[in-house]
């Protein structure tokens, strides 16, 4: 037989050869620091033979995280028999662990047990000690094809592994693989010695899980473990894990009341309390001013419809699914919660008949739309069955298109600086010219609108990417991709083109020669849903969030009682002014009520005593990105012009 | 036989006497003055039999109104004769006039008619010229009783009057009425003669109507009169008319392009154009800032739950008729549009327990909410099926409620300032004791409730008038009525006091001593629907809005092209600060942009020239209650602050 080298050459080899068999042949030092190869582009261990013919590479530790499947793989091994010997220390036998299945995840692995008495968390870093200890043993690990008599044979008291031996298809080899004393029912592959894992792993936590996910089934306990090639990977993991924990927005906004999910009210459809509120009406004020300014022109139209405005804009063919169950009246009509807002915009234009001159014709709204998701999908606000969308759809002649869209992507730029978003990119989501199941045939539209786009962004001296296949099914459109506070990249704002619903509604204006042309749609969204955003911005600042945003703005505090009077004094005036202001007159101390206000992430503090009464000043700590700023003697009535500018300008 | 007069005097008569005799036995001057009578409260004409022992009074000249029914009934004869002569002079004999029904109905009466040719609107004035004649002839109106033979024999060639006449039953008496050469089958009752008729009548009208009603049968031409005793009443009638006409927020909608309904979104599903949603806009915001200010804590909540829901607030049993069909979705989950937030806002209320020190909380939104509503019931913005409440609900303690109650009366009458309503009144509503099925039986709770809301009105000394059997099912409310443009009373703001909800929600608060109580609800409304407000407040101002809520609010009109960039410079400026301005840089002329900026009910004007130009200054041209008011050589840049102060203050 024989394999072929990444540089082409064919390597001959003895028929039933490994990787580490090729290694050999190519040099002592590779085989000993191969981890694993790829077969075919698969990865493979240095234990199985290699099919004939076959493309290999082999992965040393100079690149071990391409080998990360493997050495996670292993590293469960290597658990599962550290568990072993953590409960043999605990006077139990081997028999008495039962072990159903151990399969490598994204970023680690998982191992199922029966255990004698349950592990608990506090056990976890003992099993981590064994674990190394097991790696320092520098256990090779070894890979036999056996019959199935023989495997059963191999686990007599456990009746998982029975079971699982039981499944597997005649024609197929049962493979077993070991380390030391440790056998495990396997398919692999894995890496040739404990002694070249990483010990950068931590075991993670634990559940339970039913054997095979039947709830009917015995309930195993499950331990999670992860691994990376490096240290450093494995604590920037295990940081961003953190980080996603403090900036998860569901704990947050629980931890600062922002809104909250009622049994009887119903999955997905979120109540938003108070300081919830105030956040989605300070950006939803803050996005139609904006809209209003740029000439948009806000609307109002009703979230439901009968569901033929669907039947002649394609979303009851294509969308349904997604829809909520229609309303049948007595009387024969038949309404239908709103999907999108598009139809309804598209009535408003459709109201009366446009010249060229009036073009474009911006209409805007906060659009209620409801979406029906399974239950179990839905979480916090980031996936929700009721959502307000900032969206607003441009009618415009072609000619317009190009200004249209620049104008678009200026207002977006306009509205992250607000928002605070410094980090994203631009991706024109063109269509798959191959898939004709998702995208509207019709070449010339394609390519004249693709053009379009592709030139406005030139024009504009935008670096972007083109995305093939992440048009819309009726056009090509810009995504703008915000890198989240946890690293990953997501749509925030869409301008999107659109020939078909304005054919399909039959859309015209007259043009200055007279004749009845068909103006051209742009659906674009720019702070996206009032749920997704909030939802964006309450990681993006885990919860301190600037004072325009902030649901508690300033926290006056009274050092002693007597200053009360004069904190209530100031705390009217600002609340006068539109400020969200309190008073924290509590009998605790002061350093208790600034630990108070920080944990309420309330960004100003105004702190009153004698001198400040006196003299009709505050002192003042204020968040800032690096930990708080102070000020002492700062007349007021400066400090209140101060803020209402900042809260004003949205700085 | 004898009847009793209004002093408790009997007066002896023959028997079959009439009014009219029953007058002369009285006194000729009476007999003379004599229009009509009441018999034992009903109206009765002089010429029917009085029943034996009826209390009667008789209705003379001096206060014809009181037989209102009688003259508008006869100049519905007189008006039938009139058409026969008009007829008449048209060469149609009078077989070929066929008469269906005329009945006499609010403020007028109408006749459907079989005519030969049809009528046309502009013959109406000739009609009225012939009836004022028949007026001056000063014919007698007869009274007969026939036999049905004798009636059919009376109209042979008129088909309708023999299927009326067909229809009497066996019992009752066939009449006929008549004056001079005219009879008709009628039951009366009627005034003495067309002498005594008033002039103040007028016709108004024709239509077409079924005969019976019944879309099957011909088609009649109905033509419709009014009348009243004075020519000052029938004048103020008419200018009511007028008023209704010329304020028609329907028609006004569409004038100034406020909302429109779109057939394929379906019918009480208005959309808000942009000038509507302008108004809309600066309503909520006004409404939301100030409630905020005034302590209220604004939320958002999904405008749909769980029919769970709705069975514990008992909406699913007394109000499900007025709710749309559920939705079931796919996992057994069923949801159904809200009719009312309150339920929702009980959520929020028990989403954590609550201490005494805390209330009252007052939990507000613009709450969106669906009624099912017969589609026939629909009317532009004011009979709806989707609408959003200026919704709040008070968690208070017992002890609390006179001062929230206070607190709600007062924030009416601040906003009623703002929104310029002078006109109104306190309604207090109170249960009807007798009605056990309408009201939730407690005794001691509405005596409690209502002496409660009693003393807060007095202790305001505000005028209030009490209103028994106005009260909720749950709990007695204060309705404040304001007088409509068209002088009609409309209930705009509730305030409702309800033990019941807090009940079937088992609401609580820990009270000082650590026991828990009951919080107490206060529901209401200051601004009612955005759509009714809306609505009621275009009637208000004929559209003429104030500048804050004007959709359009300042037209600066360019006398020549020079002095276009300059308008358009000022615009630009007014439109960064905020302000709705518009140029009108057309090639009208300037009396004629004038008049379009007036007929568009643009209230401020800016005019500007030469002289304006050079010298940074306007001329301005304002609409005033009175007319308009114009100013000359005005700077710009103190316009531009006086109307910030005008917009941001609602003056």
């Amino acid at each position: 037989m024989h394999v072929i080298l990444p540089d082409g050459k064919q390597l001959e080899l003895q028929q039933g050869a490994t990787a580490l068999d090729a290694a050999k042949a190519i040099g002592p030092r590779l085989a000993q620091d191969a981890l694993a190869a790829t077969a075919n582009g698969e990865l493979v261990d240095l234990m199985t033979p290699l099919p004939d013919g076959a493309n290999i590479t082999l992965i040393t530790k100079k690149n071990p995280a391409d080998a990360a499947p493997l050495f996670r793989h292993s590293l469960g091994h290597v658990m599962s028999m550290a568990v072993g010997e953590f409960y043999k220390t605990k006077g139990y036998g081997p028999d008495a662990i039962k072990r159903g299945v151990g399969p490598y995840i994204e970023n680690g692995w998982y191992q199922d047990f029966d255990l004698p008495e349950p592990l608990r968390e506090e056990d976890l870093p003992e099993i981590e000690k064994i674990m190394r200890d097991i790696i320092g043993r520098g256990l090779d690990f070894s890979r036999r094809e056996v019959s199935k008599a023989d495997a059963l044979a191999q686990f007599p008291h456990d009746p998982y592994k029975a079971e699982l031996i039981e499944g597997i298809p005649g024609g197929e080899a049962v493979t077993l693989y070991g380390q030391g004393d440790y056998v495990d029912l396997c398919a692999g592959p894995h890496f040739p010695s404990t002694g070249k894992l990483p010990q950068s792993f931590k075991l993670m936590s634990t559940s339970g899980a039913y054997w095979r996910g039947n709830e009917k089934n015995p309930i195993l306990q499950r331990v999670y473990g992860v691994a990376f090639a490096t240290q450093k990977e494995l604590d920037e993991y295990l940081h961003l894990l953190e980080e996603a924990k403090r900036r998860d927005h569901r704990r947050i906004g629980r931890e600062m009341e922002l809104f909250f999910n009622s049994e009887v009210v119903g999955p997905g459809l979120p109540l938003w309390l108070p300081g919830g509120a105030t956040i989605r009406r300070e950006l939803e004020r803050y996005i139609v001013d904006k809209e209003i300014a740029d000439g948009y022109q806000h609307v109002y139209t009703p979230v439901l419809a009968k569901s033929e405005l669907y039947k002649i804009s394609g979303h009851w063919d294509h969308y349904q699914e997604d829809m909520f169950p229609v309303m049948k009246l007595d009387d024969q009509e038949e309404l239908v919660l709103r999907p999108m807002n598009c139809p309804h915009h598209i009535q408003v234009y459709a109201y009366k008949p446009h010249s060229y001159r009036e073009l474009p014709i911006k209409i805007a709204e906060m659009g209620m739309m409801h979406r029906y998701e399974q239950s179990g999908q839905l979480t916090g606000l980031s996936r929700v069955r009721a959502m307000t969308l900032n969206d607003a759809h441009i009618f415009c002649r072609p000619d317009q298109i190009q200004r249209e869209f620049k104008a678009v992507v200026k207002l977006i730029q306009d509205a992250y600086e607000v928002l605070g978003f410094k980090n994203y990119s631009y991706r024109l989501s063109l269509r798959d010219p191959g898939d004709a199941e998702k995208y509207f045939q019709d070449d010339e539209m394609w390519n004249h609108a693709e053009a379009e786009l592709r030139q406005a962004l030139k024009d504009m001296n935008l670096e972007f990417y083109e995305s093939p296949g992440d048009a819309a099914f009726y056009g090509p459109k810009l995504d703008v991709q915000v890198r989240s506070a946890l690293g990953k990249d997501e749509t925030i704002s869409t301008v999107q083109l659109d020939f078909l619903l304005p054919q399909k509604f039959d859309l015209e204006y007259v043009a200055e020669d007279g004749s009845r042309q068909r103006p051209v749609m742009i659906h674009r969204g720019v702070i996206s849903t009032a749920e997704r955003m909030t939802a964006f911005l309450i990681e993006q600042y885990a919860g301190n969030f600037p004072l325009w945003l902030a649901p508690r703005q300033v926290m006056i505090i009274p050092i002693a009682d007597r200053h009360n009077d004069y904190a209530w004094e100031l705390r009217d005036e600002l609340h006068r002014a539109g400020l969200r202001a309190e008073v924290d007159d509590s009998s605790n101390r002061m350093q208790a009520k600034v630990r108070t206000a920080e944990i309420s992430r309330i960004p100003v503090m105004l702190i009153v005593g004698d001198k400040e009464q006196e003299a009709r000043e505050v002192a003042t700590r204020e968040r800032t990105p690096e930990g708080h700023k102070e000020r002492k003697g700062v007349k007021f009535d400066d400090l209140k012009a101060e803020l209402l500018e900042r809260y004003r300008s949205r700085r």
